[in-house]
């Protein structure tokens, strides 16, 4: 198992990059990629994952946000595993907006959903 | 003071845009802009902000990682502030190229001319 306090050769890798990595379930399907990542900017903990999940030339495409902690990142697929079933994900929160704001009530309604301590004041 | 293990309101930042905050000295001059973060897959940390200090048209601009825990947000100039002379930073590592791969000794050169912890394993 990772050592997840340590980094190892190969785990460092742009922000940028991240955009665009792919996350499967645990069945190995696809489910979508990862567009943006949500960081706190006074700690620098990356907070939430904002996945994308297709959408047709862009319209109805809805953000996804995932707390971070419910990603794995798998060395082998090159992408993150969410151990979460395609349901949960369809009646999650989502936003529309590009320019989203969040809200301290918004983040703690997400993390309440995939039922992870939250780290909103 | 800020507690860095709690998300404020505001404190959350898209990484997308992270890249082109300012960046100053304690004295409040502008030094650059973060251009992006590297970030563990693994743990989601930030672990180093690369900064841009400029360069004429992108020619002989430099890459210079800065471990994150150099840097502190200070909401009121909605920017980072290092505590480091101008010299420091003129000595610091740097890389050139765009897609410049990470090595354990690198990070580990990086994290020791800031005389920071290391990560790296």
């Amino acid at each position: 198992m990772t050592d997840a306090t340590k980094i190892t050769n190969g785990s460092l890798i742009a922000a940028e990059k991240v955009e665009g990595t792919n996350v499967y379930n645990t069945k190995g399907e696809k489910l979508g990629t990862v567009e943006d990542i949500m960081i706190d900017k006074v700690s620098g903990r990356a907070c939430y994952a904002v996945m994308s999940f297709g959408g047709f030339l862009g319209m109805g495409e809805k953000h996804h946000p995932l707390p971070w902690s419910t990603l794995k990142y798998d060395k082998s697929k090159e992408g993150y595993v969410v151990n979460l079933d395609k349901a949960v994900l369809e009646k999650a929160p989502t936003y529309d907006e590009d320019d989203f704001t969040w809200t301290p009530d918004y983040g703690r309604r997400v993390d309440q959903y995939y039922n992870v301590p939250t780290y909103w004041l």
